[in-house]
């Protein structure tokens, strides 16, 4: 049971509901009005929770499961306990997203400006937003309904969001113009300059960074993550696009749309990355390159030139994934035979 | 001597004094009532002033420091100068930390809540505990006797904190469970989402996140290192585990006890690591491992595979240590030959 | 033309004007009357507009661009299309950088006390200082002149900072000595303890860490970066040394004068870094190393040893750069030959 005093639990429903409300099927011979009360994970969920199988690594532990229910890929169903209530569905982790959504929906928190939040006289704030204690709004700021200001968030001049945007505790958005149901997270760090030097023998002279960051819809970016704003040209990020913890963003990239970055990956200036592109964690890019629609780039790879679309790299240099691989087998090979006595 | 702008030296004290204070003995013919006023690095050290000597990189540095007094292993102690006072230690570093805190004690700081910070009225703290100006702690926190809250950070509803627990200035924290003589330093981000997507060529859906951080006795986590909560299970960190700054640990990760865990490691989401490990500057680990008790990760490793206890693993993706060591002299034999008119 | 939400323009200037504050000289028979109104990237500006050249790489967009005016190196400039008005300069992105700064100067900020900040009544603030919303100050520090202090940061006591510093909203100082016009970016961390412990398998103790954060005057630090002060000695940032994001500075490291650190990089505690040092991205530095004059450390090195002034490492562990790059050709083509049938 998720833990009462962070997350408030709307259930019980009925195993046919959440076919409903998952877009999942009912298995043969499932009982529709059986009841769960909570969501919990396969090796603690007892009988009244529901539960999910997605990567084939725990089907063991499906197995043994003394959950209710569970919703699990048709293929696997058969290595279900026999009193297993299942659902079905090709894509059980986005099933069991709605399911648990379901049970801990987002609280309706109550639209009110903390006393002691600073809102600018010119700022527009619509209908339902919430203004944490302590939290900073700027002249001219535009915010849409509900949007939800977390306590001792800054918001800087001008900046415009659209509907139901949360900035998270502490976080700070300067230089941005930002779309609707936006998610930045706490810590984060949105349209402060970029690193743009004029470097010299005498010194390095500050280059005014004249852009904006724009976000669109859906986008989420995780806390304490950094998005420059553009130096001349916008810095860009798609919609939907998903930025894990700890990410560093460069002046004028543009990002496409539901691209997912993991953490700690850097993206150097004015390099441009298009739709559906996933980068590892701990990769890098240098600046100036252009990453291909699908595009796969494995965890701590470094990225120096383009990358074609729907191509897959890894390796610092990156590197084809399949030649890459094949230069470790190599020189692993080499490796052991001089080793031999 | 330590600036005293900053730091409040409460010395001096005698040699037989610090012997006492730290656990060393003192060198055959030292003089216990020799009085000293201050810790110093050894090359900057003064007559009447202490150090220490723990890196062997240092040694000669030793044998030429002015430092009226040193602690040192018993087998470096013939390298002293002649009228240095020595105290002997198995370990002289933790000997020099005793040390150091007795000249530079924590300061006790007044039990006050400034009058701009802002608790929730149904927020219970402790005895002692010091609130600085713009803090901001949310409903049903619990916190132990003698936190020390910094200025503008926040604490979110329902987190519990022990006894003796330092949060920093503009740090966050939410979602959690906290034991004793914890400290989250500056900008540290404790308990927001992990990154849970179910991703779909529809764009990704957000899974909710529905654990906690649950943080145990005697951790450290450094400025602006980001720990995600759990996405069911807990994300957990072991006592006495000691974390760097920019280090990013994902959702479901449990730590171990006592681990040392260098900046800018990341941990991805359902890895495990055992007790004793130390992970060294920006290495990666993937999610769903295990890595054993007192294994050792290299800097910038990248790690892809379970780790066995006790071992010691290096480069990306990471090999046993001798194994990664050849490769490299391999390559760099094959290369010289290639290289050759 | 920059957003008017967050640029403000102080154009229009003439061609002659433009070259007057740029130090660049007007082509042969360009008209030093013409107006522009504006600064724009070449693949965006118009006619009354001016741009600049600096990277080859975008030599085909100058040739076809629509602006005005543009300043170029005088190699280049045959490339121009027929209306532009060159001024032309060995170091054009510089020149552009006095143009810029003409057009969209930093705004004159009032000098104000947001009525929520909480300033000790022991600071002392000097002429012209601007204190933002929420901002905190502590006991006995010192501000030079026309200091600008962020919403929600945070200075601790005893912080001294020279003139025309800037210090981004929900950033943190503490025990630091801070020369004149140094900018700390949004999210900052400067002065927070060192990972300092003494080891040990009955647990790790904290090793106090007596000394400051000393940064000297010109540097900009990038958001959410973290400078640990020193262990006992300082901390040291050099004479207009830029330091990008998410940048891991270590306890006791001395970084000299001039140098450039892309954003992710990580030195570790007691290195010595010399003047005009550039470090690529994701860098690591393992501590207590040597990095001499001019050096340079490709993005995502790991450096193990002292590096001469100079040369050009790369690769983790880094090794020279001809060599690094033998290494990878040759695996190249011993991997290529294998993978044939």
């Amino acid at each position: 049971m998720a833990d009462p005093r962070f997350f408030r639990n709307a259930g019980p429903f009925t195993l046919a509901r959440l076919a409903e409300l998952s877009g999942a099927e009912m298995a043969a011979g499932a009982d529709a009005e059986r009841s769960f009360d909570d969501v919990a994970p396969l090796d603690t969920a007892g009988p009244t929770q529901f539960s999910f199988l997605d990567n084939r690594r725990y089907v063991d532990q499906f197995a043994l499961s003394g959950a209710g229910g569970c919703v699990v890929h048709p293929s696997l169903a058969a290595r279900a306990p026999q009193d297993m209530a299942l659902l079905l569905s090709a894509d059980p982790y986005r099933a069991y997203a709605a399911i648990a959504a379901a049970f801990y929906p987002e609280p309706d928190c109550e639209a009110v400006i903390h006393p002691s939040a600073v809102v600018d006289g010119t700022a527009q704030l619509g209908p339902g937003c919430r203004v944490e204690a302590g939290a900073v709004i700027g002249a001219r700021v535009e915010l849409g309904a509900r949007c939800h200001i977390g306590p001792n968030a800054v918001i800087g001049e001008g900046v415009v969001m659209g509907d139901g945007c949360r900035l998270g505790a502490c976080a700070s958005v300067s230089h941005a113009i930002i779309g609707n149901r936006v998610s930045l997270y706490v810590g984060v760090r949105v349209g402060q300059d970029g690193f743009g030097f004029a470097m010299g023998p005498q010194g390095h002279r500050k280059v005014p960074q004249l852009g904006r960051v724009v976000i669109e819809d859906d986008v989420e970016i995780g806390a304490n993550s950094t998005i420059d704003r553009g130096a001349g040209p916008d810095t860009v990020i798609g919609q939907g696009t998903k930025i894990d913890n700890l990410v560093q963003i460069g002046h004028n990239v543009r990002i496409g749309r539901h691209c997912v970055i993991v953490s700690q990956v850097g993206i150097s200036g004015s390099s441009r990355v298009d739709d559906f592109v996933a980068i590892g964690g701990q990769a890098g890019l240098t600046g100036h390159l252009r990453v291909g629609t699908g595009a796969k780039i494995a965890a701590q790879s470094g990225v120096m030139r383009d990358v074609e679309a729907g191509t897959t790299i890894c390796g610092s240099p990156a590197l084809p994934v399949t030649e890459y691989w094949r230069q470790q087998a190599v020189l692993g090979q080499i490796a052991r035979k001089k080793g031999r006595p």
